[in-house]
């Protein structure tokens, strides 16, 4: 680990994919320490010792426990008597990098993306298809909803079915639920609230979970009844440009370019300024995670690497359009693990 | 604000409680800066700012959005040029905590429950209510619980049906679901697993959700068929335990007043060693959240805090005993938020 002494894991995706265990972020500290040199040690709170010990962490690593009475900022000190450059987990709380930081003032604290980002975002075959059944789980709940009527629904109603169906459809649980019906659509995070779905909606459907671990995430967006033709406009800008996008997405070329392909269509169609983010992330035990594919990202891509996708045309008051695939790169191009069409689906 | 120049909050109970925006944490930096003095301003991403203005933070505070290509700490230091100490959120992430150390390197951090905490540890009467109604769907869940038989069940089942017990008796979320079943019991927070239940065992219920807002945690413990005369014994001890420490429970007694007595009725019962866990944690907005009732902490319980009694004790291999309530502070006493009976209940 270059430059780094240790690495102090909480719990979080990182802390499943290097020992297994999975257990809640709460205001007790837990964290796995990984020395530069020397066995790692996991410090659980004392009532989580066991649940800590029957995971496959149990196997792996040995175990510290700290009880509910003692300080466990300085029993973790005790773990790190020489440390003086720290990478600590992205999602570790505050609460805690701020104890650690009180108890070992000298030491240098640094995000531990620095340093597991790299091994994280470059994915094996095995992850790539837990990747690709997570998607498919995404893509038949996609189906499924399109086959139920949308009209007369409150969008929170359409949100508990894509919730049910991804369920249904072997995710082990949904993680977020876009439903953006009319106006709403062109907030691309928008929460879906008690707007009832209309004849004539524009509908941005924007869903995933996890399945085996691995996160899934797509957007399609519908037309409820017969589109408009400046909805089918709008429809086609973004199709073409995530084609185009895809088409960019390989080995070698830098993240941003992906970034700049699906932009540069859909500034040319002079809707530039409706395009209000970048074009996608990185997915695998996180639902967002390295690489992101933005503007300023020169990092090259490399086979293996997942990432959505997801340009988006948003006109305020009115209707958005958003189309994400998640994609993997291979040695010479890239695949899509989402097989939904694409085309714009009108439904009831 | 003493001694602190700013306080920054992320996604977090905290920022529901301040201007009622409840957003995703992700990597994209959202934070609602609060200054000692002059109004606050809320920072968000370009794509999320339609969310945050129709939220009610869009009638309470200045938004400034921040696009993916730029550097949201370089925003956020423009913020804040005078800061010298800073109150971040308790539940921010490390991306975010170092992102902003190395932003304003001369800026003194700490974590905003030392501002917060003796605000929101308090509840008025509206927020007790929330808590009264968030524990009545819990009493509920339990009931409903022990009319279904457990033998020949998994307890990962069990857990679904507790979660939906708690969707059905007015919870808006389930946020935890533990059953601990025969040696499993002797895990605090085991996870729901695939060991089917057999008549004979202990089964430690522990669960709660979110409703309104607010949270609710209760335990419970119940017997498979007929309990063994040492299965009685311990629960008679926990039981006794946790109503003496909830008759200790009054304004001006120090919260660890009320570990110490619910400890000595089980030190003094021989069953010292096996009450490996605080007495209890204040609940609110979060299910975890000052006050801690635990050794060391003697800061003096007020009228309106409220917080779990649950004391417990494991054997280790065999078996667990806990039974948990939810009490609120009062003028010269407690009350309890749960109704559930807190007898030996045997199960089918």
């Amino acid at each position: 680990m270059a430059g780094i002494d240790a690495l102090v894991v909480s719990p979080s995706p990182d802390l499943v994919y290097l020992v297994g265990y999975s257990a809640p972020q709460l205001e007790r500290l837990t964290t796995l320490v990984v020395y530069a040199e020397g066995d790692p040690v996991l410090l659980v709170p004392t009532l989580e010792r066991a649940r800590a010990a029957g995971s496959p962490a149990g196997e792996l690593v040995e175990i510290e426990a700290w009880r509910d009475e003692e300080d466990a900022f300085q029993r973790l000190r005790a773990l790190l008597p020489r440390a003086v450059a720290l990478a600590v987990s992205d999602r570790m709380w505050a609460l805690h990098v701020l104890g650690i930081q009180a108890a070992l003032p000298e030491a240098k604290m640094l995000a531990a993306s620095t340093v597991l980002s790299k091994l994280r975002a470059s994915k094996d075959q095995g992850e790539i298809d837990e990747l690709r059944r997570a998607a498919r789980s995404a893509d038949q709940a996609f189906d499924r909803i399109t086959e139920e009527a949308m009209a007369g629904r409150r969008e929170a109603d359409v949100a508990r079915s894509l919730r049910e169906h991804l369920a249904d459809t072997g995710s082990d649980e949904a993680l977020f639920w876009i439903v953006g019906s009319g106006p709403n659509g062109a907030s691309p995070h928008h929460e879906p609230g008690r707007r009832v779905i209309v004849d004539g909606d524009v509908v941005v459907l924007d869903f995933g979970g996890r399945a085996g671990g691995y996160c899934s995430d797509i957007i399609r967006t519908v037309s409820v009844g017969e589109p408009s033709s400046e909805v089918r406009e709008v429809h086609q800008i973004v199709r073409t440009a995530q084609e185009a996008a895809f088409q960019a997405a390989r080995p070698g070329a830098p993240a941003e370019q992906v970034d700049r392909v699906a932009r540069g269509v859909i500034e040319k169609a002079g809707y530039g300024d409706a395009f209000i983010h970048r074009t996608g992330h990185g997915i695998g035990l996180e639902e967002h995670e390295p690489p992101y594919i933005v503007r300023g990202n020169a990092a090259p891509l490399e086979p293996g690497m997942t990432f959505s996708i997801e340009p988006g045309i948003y006109l305020a008051g009115r209707f958005g359009v958003r189309i994400e695939d998640i994609v993997a790169v291979t040695e010479d191009g890239a695949v899509r693990l989402n097989k939904a069409p694409r085309d714009l689906l009108v439904v009831d």
